[in-house]
């Protein structure tokens, strides 16, 4: 195992001890409620953005139990639109992670209500004094983190999504697409640290467009991985976003262009880092981890 | 009209152009996600919660255009939630004042996403610096409206509105059941005043007594007039609720019995108002005017 392996399972693990912690159970008659919304986020996810965001905070030297906070309410935001994505009205996924989904383990109206939760859950963690005892970092933060992922962002992406069903788009509109679905909150994972740090608007936009262009390429191996993967993989049914014509960079590049492209993308990416020096060092390595990766 | 009615209908129509400003349409692909929040929030609707943000926020005198921000923050949240509660997974209605639910004017996929957009602009709105210049009062209002909306607030009750279909609650388990679906939103209606004015606790507290009384007398002639109104009155199908075996008031109080119990907590709730004297005339006659609705 890498160095870096060390550090993203070390992350990963940091980071599923804060959701547990932040997601406790209760004996309540609306018990259910608080199991489901467990069982949607502690489902050994890759945990990418909250890397992405403890590492740009640790550039900036922001203490861990600081970031944590941020990293999981990005991750909880994340596991929200999973859970309303999977839905039979929306993608109607029965599986996420090899297990059941959230509709399918409890039934659609908890689906319903556990995203909504998470998604509230996340405002309240950032805008916590325990996140940052600089008022203005808090408020930063949530007004980032609802632009990324709201009808401007993530939530108008997945509109855009479930339309492109019946429209074909071109290469311009599928980037847009993937811009707004899953760019937006990488995006902001990646600015999280520079907002917590306050630092100034040239580091915070040189992190922003570092985790946008990753995301890029993140989403361009995540489309390679759905053609080329197996069920055991990618926890996923093989190819099931192609024949759901979804609209993805493979259908506008092809497969050798969309390795070419994702491998662009990370070189890319890194060139955002460059004023960072050594400090950005695991970041770069996640550049290469995300277009080498096998599932 | 008495002043009230006129104050009632000018903050209604305030809060209205704002909810209509802060709702812009789009010529992009997903230009059907803005149609459908406008369409959820834009539909004629009370205004109760934005009232008590306006008011409250007079008290302190505030400004108008920061205490309006607030007051669409809070409706955009309500509108959400009554968005996700039409579905057909939750309590599945065709028709809101009269007119086709989001998701039967559009569909499920639309309304789903609606909420979600709906939702995570007011936190947007709230944390924006136009709401307040100091970002102590960002950060505070983001941290209560995340609490009253969430799994411990609105949601949870909402949880536990879909389980009390099969569990008879009893008077307690019915006020908390209240309490959390709609007592948290309308207290937090109420304080939102003394946390953007940066008010004392003291005051910030009896606001938010003031509105937890206020909401349940609110609640419980919400009941008599689903049994007594007719359609065009409440635009619901009457008796609704009951037919459902949802626990109201009604179940564990009687008609009479609720009635007084309104009138009761209406009167309680201008307890709380002594410290500020004639400053609160306003909410005072809400009081009045929320026991004596006829729709």
């Amino acid at each position: 195992m890498t160095a870096f392996d060390t550090a993203l399972e070390e992350a990963t693990e940091r980071v599923d001890r804060e959701l547990g912690r932040l997601l406790p159970l209760t004996d309540e008659v609306e018990a259910q409620l608080f199991e489901a919304m467990r069982y949607a986020v502690l489902n050994g996810g890759k945990r990418l953005r909250p890397f992405i965001v403890m590492a740009s905070s640790g550039m900036f030297n922001v203490a861990p139990e600081q970031a944590v906070r941020v990293a999981a309410a990005v991750e909880l935001v994340h596991a929200y639109s999973l859970v309303h994505d999977d839905l039979p009205c929306m993608d109607d996924d029965d599986l996420r992670r090899g297990k059941p989904t959230v509709h399918v383990k409890y039934d659609e109206a908890t689906a319903v209500l556990v995203g909504d939760a998470l998604l509230t859950q996340a405002f309240e963690i950032l805008a916590h004094e325990d996140t940052s005892a600089d008022p203005k970092a808090r408020a930063d933060l949530v007004l980032a983190l609802a632009k990324a992922a709201g009808a401007h962002g993530m939530v108008g992406g997945q509109m855009l999504d479930l339309l492109a069903e019946d429209a074909h788009l071109d290469e311009n509109q599928t980037v847009r697409l993937q811009r707004l679905k899953t760019g937006e909150m990488i995006a902001f994972s990646g600015e999280a640290g520079a907002i917590l740090a306050r630092a100034d608007h040239v580091h915070r936009h040189a992190l922003r467009m570092f985790a946008h262009d990753l995301g890029l390429a993140f989403q361009i191996t995540d489309d390679l991985l759905d053609v080329e993967g197996t069920v055991e993989q990618t926890g996923k049914a093989v190819g099931k976003d192609a024949a759901a014509g979804k609209a993805t960079f493979l259908d506008v590049l092809g497969v050798d262009g969309a390795r070419d492209r994702a491998a662009m993308l990370a070189q890319q990416a890194k060139t955002h880092l460059e004023m960072f020096g050594s400090k950005a060092e695991p970041l770069r390595q996640l550049c290469d981890f995300v277009i080498t990766r096998r599932s």
